[in-house]
């Protein structure tokens, strides 16, 4: 069986974890409707299941190709995204002024996960398109706005986003690439961009490429940025494609994965390209294509690993290795205890990761369209703060749980004919991309734990003190030890932050140093506050479901919030323990 | 800079932490002289370095191929094949008698984990030959040894082993090939068996299969089994070659990795083969192989990670990126606190794993050839008792330091040109194959625990008691804040140690849940133990090394040691969680 769309779970993480319910009555969303969930999630699942999935491995196999005339896309992608386009997915979550369907955000995110997970390679390229779009709605003109949103959300077009160049990767600033006015007020675009996703392809009549290039009186490094609206086709005043402008893919990278998904390098000889927000503030524009990608790539580490636990799950129950109690002659190797403690691990970290993200979906929800200042500014702390931990603990949750799948499957999972392998190999990219994780746990203390004199924190610990004081509240006993370990752990996390936030101040290097535990730390608590959140509202569900978010939300305190005491040292000492040593250790002094 | 042999760590792990003086003396080693160690490691450095290194990433790309007359290795691997067999490298810890030259089987392991490092592919060819060594040394009469193992000591010959069938991995009593006698004492061998490593190539003259198949009149199951001599070409009376054996590599897997390693479809067509060992008795002579191959693994884990983190310190060391206070212009990302924090994670794991490996090789050593009876039984026990830590801890640790690797490496890691790519593909099989870790956690609770009464865990843990206690009358504030976790780790070990004899005997399903998180906690305790010793001893050293290991243990105290004691209830708890809903989540009642 390949990958089938986990409704019961995508529903319950939306309405019982994420709070979706919050979004009901928002005349923002006036299209929504409960109701809805349902059926567009089940045709979603549809699209997923019978459509991305099947080319999932063969996309791996055969891969993007790049030719004379561009890129050609692995067989059947073409015709995939054609179902996608006229399935109106694009535009779940888009503007109806641009001919969206004006549903929350974190609909749409909850569709995406499914074609990652059914096909990460090919949910790429909408996943890019939908930046796009983010950065035209924000900084767009009217007249950029009209030109582009049309198409772009009814995946007519594509888009991409070029930011990296050789040397300026993480470091943004230190891009090259040039921008000289034209006399009509355009611009002519110059320079070569790396890794750029879906940077060319077949699939789609025109690419929306948004460029980050430098002015020629542009200050040094990052205030120096502006982001360019760069069309593979001219499009003309009367919407249609003219001429093509000078942008080529010269090269298409040979990755460990995401096979399907080509990976360019993009030279632009003096295209022409329009200058999208204000001069030198391209940085600014730059971070909402990327806030929206980094929740979507979080996405994609949940979509990978429920697409692992599927197949971890499917191998268990076929393959037959030694004896059980209970079973006559070889048994599915589903009956040795280990074998399921590997899958309980896999699917207790694919929906506590799932819960994140959609929390921060919902958060950005409100942050745009809450119906006060209150809620829009309350909801943006909230999605700021759960930006990086969306990204960064989903990603490498998604690494190991796809690590986890090849090794319940064995030798077979070494074969690159079995998808379990392939997934192990595509999960890798994302905790690189969009922002390293590093960048994250550094955007996290850095940034985020100082937000509004840290109530972005605070306020998050105290949701997880609710979720504490409700489980206890149930009296059942063991809803009741889950709750001491939430409260445990959310005592541990508030040491961390604490001393983060002290740190940041005094001594800036030994916080860096545990930036990146700081956020597994996070993300562990508050993906166990939202499966202990799970186990409370599971209780009004029947048997199965009940027992499953039980077993999840147990399994996940006796396990990952069972170490989060233990974890403080890990990001306040062992730091300074190496950056006492680094000069024995690094040659650095 | 490709691999470096990393003499000093390896020295210092051999004398310092894995106890190799213990052997000085012995006569059972009289060759063996400590002034041996550092040209030794320095050799068989330079073999790793300038002849298996270079071949690694060409033969990742170019693979072994299968043609008509069988496996063709990569390009250049004939050649570092005979560089390896004329430098006398296979026979290192061999017996004199068959032109070894009689050396402790650890340092021939330190030496091995040099060749994984280089070069993992090339290194899985006389790592099976070694397990046909140990065979034929353990159960062979003197005909086979005389007829085999000089050639195979030369390296003239390979060996492999030949137990996996498609319906026999893990269970391998499953197995169905046949070997019928014939009227000479030899037996007719037929049958299919998969996964062969090295199964069939060119570099060598000879290749002896250890093949397990069945009697006509055998029992069911694992008791029923029986290992068989079978070579590809017949050894004559006078020693020369005779006529092709009845064998045929009939399809060679593509996989994740380790591509210029020929993984092969083997075919037994009425082979000739000779019964080595008992009949029926192939399990146990099987396992000869397994636990000296076991072992191996668990270097192929080191010597990855060991690769992976030198790769990244280059990378961390040679690309820019942002500032740093002290540098001008762009600073090496080595600067950054994060990216030091994760290259010192590597490290200290890595050192970590090596301490485990090399004790247990110095165990097996004195297991063999201790002077008195209560001292190899004592080793044989701490060997026991080791190998599956050895084997599946740090095979796992060779994974996530891979991975680690790659993050460093930044969008340069997931191309497939990059060598922490590849090292990210290769590492994966280890925590497979000769046993899945799974497997290893079971035998460490279900044999290891309870053996003796349960003494090797016990002698184990007073080891690591005597380490705490001398790190804390150094009165150094430092080791004496190290010791202190050390000693929390071993109290929450003996803890988990005791849970699970119990439970082993009382609820052995509950107490297999837990199997897996018990090993990696006995891997953290008993790594943690070496690298506390490593920095008690490194205070005879000079500054740097005394620098380096003080922080290695330190980093390891604080970030691993410190979570010993809430892994406890992961083992303890966490299994219980996940099998009382067993229904709700996997529909097993």
């Amino acid at each position: 069986m390949a990958y089938e769309a986990p409704l019961t779970d995508l529903a319950f993480a939306l309405t019982e974890l994420a709070g979706l319910a919050r979004l009901e009555g928002n005349p923002a969303f006036e299209n929504y409707d409960p109701d809805l969930i349902d059926p567009i999630l089940e045709e979603a699942g549809k699209l997923a299941r019978d459509v991305l999935a099947p080319l999932n491995q063969s996309g791996d196999k055969a891969g993007a190709v790049l030719g004379p005339t561009g890129i050609t896309a692995a067989p059947g992608f073409a015709e995939a995204y054609a179902a996608f386009r006229d399935g109106g997915w694009m535009g779940l979550s888009a503007p109806e002024e641009w001919g969206g369907q004006g549903l929350p955000k974190v609909l749409g995110l909850a569709v995406m996960e499914m074609f990652h997970g059914a096909n990460m390679a090919f949910a790429l390229c909408p996943m890019l398109s939908s930046g796009a779009i983010e950065a035209l709605l924000a900084h767009g003109n009217d007249a950029q706005k009209a030109t582009y949103l049309p198409k772009l959300v009814s995946a007519d077009w594509t888009g991409t986003m070029n930011l990296t160049e050789p040397q300026a990767g993480s470091d943004v600033g230190a891009l090259k690439a040039k921008a000289v006015p034209n006399d009509d007020g355009s611009y002519a675009i110059s320079g070569q961009k790396i890794y750029i996703t879906w940077g060319d392809h077949d699939v789609a009549e025109n690419i929306i490429h948004m460029v980050l290039a430098r002015l020629p009186d542009a200050p040094e490094g990052s205030r120096g940025v502006s982001l360019f609206i760069v069309p593979k086709f001219i499009v003309e005043a009367d919407g249609s494609l003219g001429a093509r402008n000078g942008v080529d893919c010269i090269g298409l990278e040979q990755k460990v994965g995401i096979h399907a998904s080509p990976t360019c390098v993009m030279e632009y000889n003096g295209a022409t390209g329009w200058l999208i927000g204000a001069e030198n503030k391209g940085l600014a524009c730059m971070f909402t294509m990327m806030n929206s990608a980094r929740l979507n790539v979080g996405l994609e580490g949940v979509g990978v690993g429920e697409a692992a636990w599927q197949a971890a799950l499917n191998y268990a129950q076929e393959r037959k290795q030694g004896k059980a109690s209970g079973v006559e002659g070889a048994a599915p190797i589903l009956h040795h205890a280990d074998v399921r403690r590997t899958l309980t691990t896999m699917r207790a970290k694919v929906m506590a990761a799932r819960a994140i993200c959609y929390a921060c979906g919902v958060a950005a929800d409100l942050a745009k369209a809450g119906e006060t200042a209150e809620i829009r500014s309350a909801a943006r702390l909230r999605e700021d703060l759960l930006t990086p931990i969306a990204k960064a603990w989903s990603t490498d949750m998604g690494v190991e749980v796809a690590s986890l799948g090849v090794q319940v499957h064995g030798g077979m999972g070494f074969m690159n004919e079995t998808l379990a392998a392939q997934l192990y190999r595509d999960a890798r990219i994302a905790p690189i991309y969009e922002g390293t994780n590093g960048i994250q746990a550094i955007d996290l203390v850095g940034r985020k734990l100082s937000m509004a004199n840290g109530a972005a924190m605070t306020e998050m610990m105290s949701d997880i003190d609710l979720t504490v004081r409700r489980a206890r509240e149930t009296n059942d006993p063991g809803l009741v030890q889950i709750a001491d370990r939430l409260s445990q752990a959310n005592a541990a996390l508030g040491e961390a932050t604490a001393w983060m936030r002290d740190k940041m101040e005094a001594d800036r290097e030994t916080a860096l140093a545990g930036a990146t535990a700081y956020l597994g730390l996070a993300g562990d608590v508050i993906g166990g506050h939202f499966l202990t959140r799970g186990a409370i509202e599971a209780r009004a569900y029947d048997g199965q479901i009940r027992g499953r978010m039980t077993a999840l939300a147990g399994f996940f305190a006796e396990t990952s919030l069972a170490g989060a005491p233990g974890a403080v040292s890990s990001i306040t000492l062992g730091g300074k323990a190496m950056l006492n040593e680094s000069d024995a250790l690094f040659g650095i002094g």
